[in-house]
């Protein structure tokens, strides 16, 4: 499953040929849901998930053993512009905090028996400032969707993507905005907690982008590499790696979505194989999960990213599956059906 | 923490001598979640969970290292009344299949590592028809409340109480409409899945009961007694063991939050060391968690009891609390606060 871009086209054409559900699985998924010793329906969404579930992975009744989460890190050159609440060199304090097991998302990797690794991508140079050229160039872009890409086990039977970058609530605020449309406003949020002033900078430097950069509209490679960050990319490169090799994706909160979005605009369905872990508080993420049809999975009130939403619905759809694959039947249990 | 009850009233007596949250435990855990490498309030309601869980657990940076699900099973009088799409032989089929591993239960208490006992309440035996007479005498009710509090280890740290009982969304949907007001038909649903015909049943059957046991209309124990059933009464007990024994619980769908319903009726703020764990799908479930002012964690559409939605939550708290506990402060990682 080695895969090697050398362009943004090249990539392109490859979300263009990609694995489809087992329709065999799926049916057996469906007959087997309907024998559980419970009433029709009774498990409610998580008789969805494990029928989704199953057919990604072309088992009727299939196990979670090896879910893996994979964080991504770059830094921003809109930082510059004072967007963020705190200073750029959080992103690799941060990185370190991953590496030692101290952050939020090791333990949420822990509690639900997920491996993780951490990608740190070129940290000591942010990408440009997008308000004055594009953030990547082509080849800077391409590197890190590879290295997203590459980053996914083919042995992993459920991936997470997060990330860390101050900054990229603006880069994926902007991406929103193009992809999808709307005023800058409706897409920029608080982030890890601007202030007024802070909203007011970060919806002038998103305007400034989607005007320099407006030869992307329809191009959402082109987006991604003129608007985002190598975390972003990465992430872009991570899921659709998933795809091709597939292994479900549950998304994160609203950068990781914004990664997804890329995907979704190129090649409509590209995202089949992913369910939304949850709903961030970061505003314009419900607007971002309605463009790509996904019902989140938790509503807490989460806005971290690192992947954390993602993680906490590991336990779901852990939780579904096993329901699905190791309960009995209603001949086995000898149990009567309804009368 | 051995408690013997002679009679209701010295149940409701211990209700009303109950411990409270540790001021200190929840001061100190406060303090630690605001130096945890996050921005502020970035986990959502997962640090509100974690912060309850501490201060009901008098520790600072508690674990959740024995979940505990307990697991009732009764039968009721009133299936004769054809209130229910399944036989009540169901009942007895269920505790076995419980008791084989075959149940949803099952795979989720393997899936959230949490210890699992199920008690069959004089499954021979039905309550008594609530519409004809109380559906259990004292000394029935009592001894049901005891098996619930004895079934609640000392040494669990977190629990979740399920039920079995074919007919008991009928004992629920009374118990609602006689503690909360409103009509039978705002209480009543479909259960495990009645037609038309079996809800409009069932709106008969809980209007004869409330008729019948008005006089119960101000004594939520005697209307547990009047209108519930061994199960129920059973979670009411454990709900109110747990409290006893410091003990967070999180509350499973209907049956379940009408059993916890009663103790909060009968003492404000019985509830207090009690979060929801879901929103079920048989529909008076929002009503009544409104009323006890709880808001569920997950919402995922699940109508099937035995405590499933309760457990599936387990792994939202053991998140939560795994954060709150083993993340690093910024003094420790070397991160910079917000600039």
């Amino acid at each position: 499953m080695t895969q090697t871009f050398s362009s943004l086209s090249e990539f392109r054409d490859i979300l263009s040929d990609m694995p489809v559900p087992d329709a065999e699985a799926l049916q057996a998924a469906q007959a087997r849901n309907m024998q559980l010793t419970k009433p029709p329906g009774a498990l409610g969404r998580l008789e969805e998930l494990a029928i989704w579930y199953a057919s990604w992975r072309g088992q009727a009744a299939p196990q979670i053993a090896a879910p893996q989460i994979v964080i991504f890190a770059g830094n921003h050159g809109v930082t510059a512009q004072g967007v963020s609440a705190f200073p750029a060199e959080v992103t690799a304090q941060m990185v370190l905090n991953f590496q030692h097991g101290g952050a939020a998302i090791n333990q949420l990797a822990q509690t639900f028996g997920a491996r993780m690794t951490v990608h740190a991508l070129d940290l000591d140079r942010a990408t440009a400032d997008f308000t004055k050229v594009a953030a990547m160039s082509e080849a800077e872009c391409i590197e890190a969707i590879q290295t997203g890409w590459d980053a996914v086990d083919d042995t992993s039977d459920l991936l997470v993507t997060g990330e860390m970058g101050i900054g990229n609530t603006t880069s994926a605020a902007a991406l929103g905005a193009m992809l999808l449309g709307g005023a800058a406003g409706d897409w920029v949020g608080r982030g890890t907690g601007v202030n007024d002033a802070g909203l007011a900078k970060k919806v002038r430097v998103v305007d400034a982008g989607l005007t320099l950069h407006k030869q992307a509209l329809n191009d959402p490679l082109e987006a991604l590499r003129c608007l985002g960050g190598r975390e972003l990319a990465a992430m872009t490169g991570a899921i659709a790696s998933a795809r091709a090799k597939c292994i479900p994706v549950i998304l994160d909160g609203f950068i990781c979505t914004a990664a997804a979005l890329v995907l979704e605009k190129a090649v409509p369905g590209a995202l089949d194989h992913a369910v939304a872990g949850h709903l961030s508080a970061e505003g314009a993420h419900e607007r971002m999960l309605q463009a790509i049809r996904k019902t989140p999975l938790l509503s807490l009130g989460l806005r971290l990213g690192e992947g954390s939403g993602g993680a906490l619905a590991i336990g779901i759809l852990q939780g579904a599956v096993a329901c699905h694959s190791a309960m009995a039947t209603f001949a086995e249990a000898g149990v009567s059906d309804a009368g």
